[in-house]
């Protein structure tokens, strides 16, 4: 299926490119239902991390919230409404990269066993993450933070998604996939950014294979939807794969789902270092990249069950 | 692959099934590593539930704790060393059951949504379960509770997993799939029983598709394997079909992972009473047997992303 023209074309222009949510910020264009928008996008950082950075570069950066490309208003969307968003294509530019931030900025998972900042490059070729050791991770690229803008007054801090959406880094929306969101204020104030080339559900070490990227969508419009919070349709895909293929997991119990999901991604991370030879720094990383975080069992008191799962079929041979 | 003959056969007699794990209980046998263990296993509620109950005997019904079948030893086994427990065939009797209990009794994820007693039967034809409504769940059967004793002087309750593995309710311990356990007593006294025909991950009602089931297993030891915990190898299913598929999916959004996981349970409910026309009883059986908790993220302070998925393959057309 080939792409459609687009009707809008959003650049990453100085002027279009903002670094919160804020329902007084003017929308860059108003869209019909059913048109298709290509939204240029830079890597979340805005540049600060190119394909040659350095750990240094990543103490050095200033965060202030995800570049993001918007807003984009919908015509008559209102307050009860849902936006839909069809993610029709995503174009990367060659590169990705991957980081977690040391002590006070850390917000991995394993902040405690990781003190210090890490860096990492993949080549992406085609639909084909490279990370280096022979480990290839297949591209299933999709933005990490498609949002509308919060009814109370901002600006609003990109970091956690909300009821309208955001930063929900849900790895399934990839092409082909709907993302439904609740509209608080009029047009909605559609902002897409933070685009992954790969991600684990998860994202333990606060960074997927983050990359500059254009993405296209088509905008939709359900009236008077009643959406509670963020909905998707999407088939996938749920492996590397996209078919059932061998993982290797770990599996955290604790009577708390988040201690429970650092007891599997650490011992993940010392898997792989130990059985795959990688420093910690790269499981951590690829932990982030490709580890899925499912939670068995919500119900057999006092402890949860979580277990990371590793795909086999990112390692050579 | 046919099923290897067992070296051991562990019957379901009131001798043999017991209802806690203790370090003091004799195992019934002492199997050597590689050999293959069947394990005929009661349903959990010790045929308290059967596919003729009603709600009534949900209420009735006595709570001890699930029906296990073993203890078994493996020779040479001690503490330091890994149990592998290779899960080679289930085979169900033709009926499974799911219920969640009311009020103080209730360990659901939604308890506060359902105060009362909720109970269906599905019946089991070879590789599905029927749920009613044309509802078709494939098949994908695994013991809920395989689980060692732990050093600690007991009894010990069955219903939380421990280090030592028990009721970890992980989904993908089905054919194919291979356990590994860290050993704390001497044998390591291997309990098996609990039986899922299906379950989502999460098991969000307290139930999967519970049922009477003989579990065939190979038995190895990993000498001085130094687990932190459960570890497992398993090709899935990831999906009902083994493949991508389409899914639906609601996203809870909040500042812990047990209210994101209520949210988008309880917006699932929702979706499946209003969009496929089920009673919530029947929309919170279903989600249980059949729809993912996945965690999207864990990193975007302070609000993380759980997402319900739910299967559009299992419904009629």
């Amino acid at each position: 299926m080939s792409t459609p023209t687009p009707d809008h074309v959003v650049p990453a222009t100085d002027e279009v490119v903002h670094f919160d949510f804020d329902r007084t910020r003017d929308a860059v264009v108003t869209v019909e239902p059913g048109d298709v928008v290509q939204f240029e996008c830079r890597d979340a950082t805005n540049g600060q991390l190119g394909p040659d950075a350095t750990v240094e570069d990543v103490l050095a950066m200033e965060v202030e919230g995800h570049a993001l490309t918007g807003p984009v208003d919908v015509a008559g969307a209102e307050p009860g409404d849902a936006i839909e968003v069809e993610i029709l294509d995503l174009d990367h530019e060659g590169w990705g990269v991957s980081y977690f931030y040391p002590g006070e900025q850390g917000w991995g998972l394993l902040d405690d066993e990781f003190p210090d900042a890490g860096f990492h490059t993949w080549d992406l070729e085609g639909d084909t993450a490279h990370f280096g050791h022979g480990i290839e991770v297949p591209i299933h690229a999709f933005p990490g933070v498609v949002g509308l803008a919060p009814d109370e007054p901002g600006p609003h801090d990109t970091t956690p998604p909300r009821r309208v959406g955001g930063n929900l880094d849900v790895k399934h929306l990839t092409e082909g996939a709907t993302l439904a969101l609740p509209v608080e204020v009029d047009g909605g104030r559609l902002s897409v950014g933070d685009c992954h080339a790969a991600q684990g559900d998860g994202e333990v070490c606060v960074t997927g294979i983050e990359a500059p990227m254009t993405v296209t969508v088509r905008v939709g419009l359900r009236e008077d939807a009643r959406l509670e919070g963020p909905e998707f349709d999407t088939a996938g895909p749920f492996t590397p794969t996209g078919a059932d293929e061998p993982m290797h997991a770990t599996t955290g119990v604790a009577d708390d789902l988040m201690r429970a999901s650092e007891q599997a991604v650490s011992r993940m991370v010392a898997h792989l270092s130990v059985e795959r030879g990688l420093t910690r720094e790269e499981a951590y990383v690829l932990c982030s990249a490709v580890v899925d975080l499912k939670v068995n069992q919500v119900v057999d008191r006092p402890n949860w069950t979580v277990s990371a799962y590793l795909p086999e079929s990112v390692f050579p041979e």
